[in-house]
């Protein structure tokens, strides 16, 4: 018996698949007690800066795997909204992290200062790692999990949270411009895909191959959930 | 006798003295006859555009360099150094180059389709390897011939050209925004190499090493120009 | 008061003094509990069979690092120390593992099939993804806690182990062939420092980077100590 | 009308397939002048030696990319393969260069010291490129050429050359170790488009995306004889 159904998320197809083979893991990195916590205001603030302070890392490396997926593109368009990434994130994104965390109380020096988590670490070498020794269609099943696994929890929040302590969180990732990217990336996948392994792409074995990269990232995310909650 | 000294250029001292390192390659860049013929207007049209058609690839995989020094930075400022860069070529630059090449009668398609040289695979993936193989200062010793040199070359032409033949080119590479991209190049390379090996930089045995990768770059720059005159 | 002074390790200059440096990890790792276990033959078979299981995947990636570092070498000489180390990963050292794992009543198949723990993953990845956005250096940083780190404690326990349940392995890390590694090992990082960095190269600012490296290197290899622990 | 119809050689499937989808090209390198010059012994020795000097760096290169080939392999069988070949040019191929430029009067000091030719840095960096930017199938395509045409070359020569002054050579190339590395990687280059890509691996995209690397590299070892014959 299945009560809660999968909600529908519009990132593409690639994804949707990703998703299912993994849905136990999936499950539990979407449906995370960190998560209850954001949408019903139980999170302890400690753990949420606790999170705030290693997602500031987080965000560093993450822009860097963007970068190196620019570097491992095949076209230009590639390039162009892989670019476009990076510079969101170093500019804009990572600018607003500081101001969420001076808000929180957290300096920039404390944000630079914090030591990186193994939890923090796993995820973003093995990410980075499966892209300069894999190619790009590797860059992209392990980055997946985390863009877009982010859209679905915002938009899943923004309908059922029954507390206002996270909104700037939850209207962060429901928002039109977050959502937005991760229709791109998901739109960026599957041509990726299809312009690499033809229109059937799951049909060959590099599909088995890149879906145990989304699920081993789906089990890390829920690490670093994991991590968030043992904040002190 | 030294009749034309160098031209002072305002783009940091790392650069100043890689190019007194290699000077004799670096005339040979900064005064080849291409450029001769881009001031004079001698240079026959017909190698302007085989030039512009490689360059068009080059600065593909130019950009692709600049986003791996991004994955390859150690601080957020040179991350958003290098993004921008990254930015700037794939959304202009490179849009730029298109419009200017279908002025010269070269469409899009034809563009896309040309057959990329020896010399400039010799380049690019010259640097690409360093790049991937060494660090960011391997990565900057390498780009600085090209993003410089051009300045140096842009602002010689600007006060000495006899011919309004080339004088977009000339325009572009002289121009405010370029020579500023450059300034902050230069820039860039001071820091990084000051913030790894220290501000007697030049003392220690890695200087050798990266003003080799400069002095190849730079010869491999001659070659780009010698792959122009051939063009056909 | 210091009742166990560190044992004077015979690896080389550079690794004394990454070691004073990181001296707290790097107890907490050479002593820790799990090592103590196989010195008094407390550790319970069940936890080192997980262990055995993780190193097997551990040396897969081990051997992919080294083989990075061959790629990444300056001089035929530092190629050829890396490649055979290398060779002696892949040919030997994992098929000896194989056995190991045999006599302890896991098949190749079970082997294979191990999922990969986070501290595992976090562990390699570090090493290897240090090494593609760094270079020589930062790759002889992060393998040398695991190297010289298992010589040490391979002669500490030779000298104080109280019970033979755990023999073999420790007669593999303290046998004079392992032994010779981490002495060729800890002059090739010793080289590789000085022909890079100049003699003093403590001196200049990549030395603190080095270290920190070294340091988070040590700190994974607790957490895959811990998760050896943790076998069930 | 074909006279010469190509040989057949037991290189494996996509080695032939390869070949055929760039027959013009590979016709210009495995019949090149320099090669004629070679089998009839009209080949200056000049020329010879400075192909012999130029090939000792391009070999310390190509041992670069097979390391990488083992970074970057998905099994261990691929890691073997790949470790066994650096092991044996770092310790066998070039130690034989090594005495051969000797008997032809080259110091290794002269060696070392050589000038790396454009030809050489083209062909060697897009090589270590593609697989940095690439994956393993992209490595494999560019290291094709390379290998498997020295055997062909080798082969083709024994049985038809007129002449002893380039014994040596020809017998190493056409030598029964020498072939059966090529055997070897054929059937490891058909063993990792399977695994990746499916039994048939020429329906998809990818296939032309490999084909058209392959061509690129066999274009640019027409360049290398080039540079060979420029011998001064």
């Amino acid at each position: 018996m299945q009560t809660n159904p999968e909600p529908t998320v519009p990132y593409g197809q690639a994804f949707a698949l990703w998703r299912d083979k993994a849905i136990e893991p999936w499950r539990a990195y979407t449906r995370h007690a960190f998560i209850q916590g954001l949408g019903d205001g139980t999170l302890p603030e400690v753990a949420f800066i606790h999170y705030l302070k290693q997602d500031y890392i987080f965000l560093v490396h993450f822009a860097r795997a963007w970068a190196l997926a620019v570097a491992k593109a095949d076209t230009l368009d590639e390039m162009k909204t892989c670019a476009a990434t990076v510079n969101a994130l170093v500019n804009d994104e990572m600018q607003l992290h500081v101001q969420t965390c001076l808000a929180a109380g957290i300096s920039e020096d404390q944000l630079f200062g914090a030591v990186e988590e193994t939890e923090n670490i796993a995820y973003t070498r093995f990410v980075l790692e499966a892209g300069y020794s894999g190619d790009f269609l590797d860059l992209m099943a392990t980055l997946a999990p985390c863009v877009l696994g982010y859209g679905e929890i915002g938009r899943q929040l923004a309908t059922k949270h029954s507390s206002h302590t996270y909104n700037d969180w939850i209207a962060c990732y429901s928002g039109a411009e977050y959502q937005q990217t991760c229709a791109d990336v998901g739109h960026l996948i599957d041509c990726a895909l299809t312009s690499r392994l033809g229109t059937d792409y799951t049909s060959g074995p590099r599909w088995a191959t890149l879906s145990h990269k989304f699920e081993t990232a789906t089990r890390l995310e829920i690490g670093f959930w994991d991590m968030g909650l043992r904040g002190r």
